[in-house]
């Protein structure tokens, strides 16, 4: 596989780099008149993403050699000796393993030669060396690159998981809607939640496609189902706005040999359950349903498709646009600071203006309006005060200078307000 | 067990109650000059805290009868039949189903009788019902209460498990701080990472306590290492300052028959390493090093536990002083929105300061300042509009006309210092 997107440079290990003449050796591959389509897996650290691809490939391989070896009930998988890892590499081990965005480096094509597929991998979001910013860029890239993105669980759909698909995927529309002006038609073709290690299939005997009922199931009357609390209902509309499709497919456990350290991808050592589960997934994914990738209604060619990669990887590089991406503590902290501030300013402009705005006309003795300055200064820090008190120190401390500079510079033009209504002005 | 705090009423399905007589009915139980210890298990929902306190239940319901019965290599665990489902609720299923916080009817005694330890079971975090806001006042209440909170996660620590306990350990900060002036003091005891199914154990073969010290190297080496990025080192810190001692333990799969929908709890049917995790991890918790719980430096007895309850209760209860708690996507939007509009408010103030502020001398054409004035709110607007584009429209509307109000505002101070400064001022 081939590392188009690669992340930390000796200035920052937080950056990432764009590897273009790496995307346009595979785009290379593709004719003209072709249009592709990408299938990608996105989801947190060491949850079986690129073991899963690495399947995907071997499916897509024999498809390619020989299409009647896939057959339905053809149990290819067994003609493997082992998932190998000359796909994309995955391993055993706590620590993060894939970073940045891979894609292979081979087209495949399907539709009688009309569609290429491009596979992409990329890095597992919330391992410990990653900033928000930058899972931000990797998942925002990630979604603006696929026809078919996979979102991969860990054995159920957490509010949580939502709530992050929710959050990148805006980053995402905002590089969309920045070159166009379409921010309210739905910017994505398609979202996948993979459950991996799913618990909760019926009966083993079941086959494979009622299982597959059952996730789809799963996810619009469990998970997806409006809620009336404003932070599940506009999780939920977020996701419905942004996405044309939203589906789900569930795996179960492959067994406890492939989890463990040593295991080499011996197709013997994962259970068949697991398989045949897969087995249906590859079918349904590289079907003729397979669409190609379609940006402001357009399907795209190679080229278009490189282009806009370009552009959108430009976009993220620059962040420029895209407002700071931190964390839940940050971002809630932040908003309560400012909102004190707010409330502070607020509060000594009503006083203030009682005693010295625009709309009142007797002058203020001078020493007096100093008086009431001060007092309404300490009352509005009291406010700032009981408000402010979640979070860093060292950030309430910074919004509380802001409240007093904000009420100096007002409490200069009160003054100048109140000079000017003194009878002895302009008379020295 | 015994619900001491239950969700949902009929106004409103999303608030909480304290069950202040049930909580009194477990304390009635601790002799008063007996120190209390809480040991509660945390978590997203359906990721095995019942079952695991249920365990807990056992062992101490053991322990009481005779102590020599779980001495080391006892392997107390094979004298169960079942785990049995009398203890703290668990089950099978995709939905969640402890909901509220929960305590077991009964203390139990150790050191000699001078310390009651109770078991409090939470609801899980991000089932699909449960709003922010409600999910922050059962986390930080369990934080409150809790001497040992055990933090259970699933299959490995991630970045996102330390954000959100970096988030609501800083609520349940806010409610013990409000009551006393010592924000600096680490306010809790203890937080344990509990990782389910952990995949990584190096060998079969090894002994419980060499697995659980590389847990605890995991945890410090890899974990809660200091990071060099802003949001990255602020997770880790804040934990560090919330929490006397961060530590870990994990457990392996419980093996496939456990996670069936029809498995009654048989002891037999758990896998043998699975056990041997889970009775060394009884010792370690319920030793004579179980603490009891400390708050601003006092050990707790009953009364005063009590007592502190029902004062957390009644803050979360009140919740006005709690900034409010909402999702990423939403947080990030309002912020941003904040942003644009400060910075489109400060363009306009500092234009329109060069030509009518408080320290401007000449006098303005009224109709040129108008002008002045219509050109400027253009501009300012277009500096908002270029920045906030993130996040529902509703909200950037609404955004918007607080630019315009905030504005129009300042306008009237710069017309009257105009105003004040016209030659003919005051003759007509
Ligand atoms: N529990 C579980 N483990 C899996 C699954 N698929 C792969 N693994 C194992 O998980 C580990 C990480 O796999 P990898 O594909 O590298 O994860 P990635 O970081 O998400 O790309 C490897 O040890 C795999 O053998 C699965 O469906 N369930
Ligand atoms: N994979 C796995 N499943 C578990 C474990 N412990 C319990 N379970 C199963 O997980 C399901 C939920 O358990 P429960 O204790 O009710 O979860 P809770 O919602 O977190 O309280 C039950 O089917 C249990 O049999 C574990 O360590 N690993
Ligand atoms: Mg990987
Ligand atoms: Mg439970």
């Amino acid at each position: 596989a081939l590392q188009i997107f690669s992340i930390g440079s000796e200035e920052d290990a937080y950056s990432f780099t764009f590897h273009e003449a790496k995307l346009q050796s595979v785009l290379a591959k593709v004719p003209e008149d072709c249009k592709v389509s990408v299938v990608s897996v996105v989801g947190a650290f060491r949850t079986g993403k690129s073991f899963v691809l690495t399947f995907f490939l071997r499916f897509l391989n024999l498809l390619e050699e020989n299409p009647s070896l896939v057959e339905e009930d053809s149990q290819w998988y067994n003609q493997l000796e082992s998932v190998g890892n000359k796909g994309f590499e995955w391993k055993a081990g706590s620590e993060r393993n894939t970073t940045g965005i891979w894609m292979w480096n081979q087209p495949f094509f399907l539709n009688g030669g009309k569609l290429a597929v491009l596979l992409v991998d990329t890095q597992g979001m919330f391992d410990h060396e990653t900033t928000m910013t930058l899972t931000t860029c990797i998942f925002g890239l990630g979604c603006l690159m696929s026809s078919y993105m996979i979102y991969n669980v860990d054995k159920r759909i957490q509010e949580d998981n939502l709530q992050h698909l929710a959050l990148f995927t805006e980053y995402a529309k905002m590089a969309m809607a920045s070159n166009e002006t379409d921010r309210d038609k739905k910017p994505f073709q398609l979202v996948e939640f993979l459950v991996r290690d799913w618990q909760h299939f019926d009966d083993e005997e079941e086959s494979a496609v009622k299982m597959a009922e059952s996730m789809q199931a799963y996810l619009n009357d469990e998970v997806m189902q409006m809620r009336e609390a404003n932070d599940l209902k506009e999780t939920r509309e977020q996701i419905n706005d942004c996405f044309q499709k939203v589906s789900c497919f569930g795996l179960c456990h492959p067994g406890t040999k492939v989890t463990k350290k040593k295991y080499d991808g011996a197709v013997k050592d994962i259970e068949p359950e697991f398989l045949k589960l897969l087995d249906l997934y590859c079918r349904r994914i590289f079907s003729d349903k397979l669409t190609p990738k379609i940006i402001h209604g357009q399907e795209l060619g190679p080229q278009e498709f490189f282009n806009y990669t370009k552009a959108y990887a430009a976009m993220f590089a620059d962040g420029a646009k895209f407002p700071e991406a931190g964390t839940m503590l940050d971002a809630t902290a932040s908003a309560n600071n400012t909102n004190a501030r707010d409330e502070a300013l607020k509060i000594y402009k009503e006083v203030m203006d009682r005693i010295a705005g625009p709309s009142c006309s007797s002058f203020v003795n001078v020493q007096q309006l100093e008086d009431d300055h001060k007092h309404n200064v300490t009352q509005a820090l009291e406010i700032f005060d009981a408000r402010a008190n979640f979070g860093s120190s060292k950030n309430i401390q910074k919004s509380r200078r802001d409240v007093q500079i904000a009420i100096d510079e007002q409490f200069v033009s009160y003054r100048k307000l109140n000079e000017q209504r003194n009878p002895l002005f302009g008379m020295e």
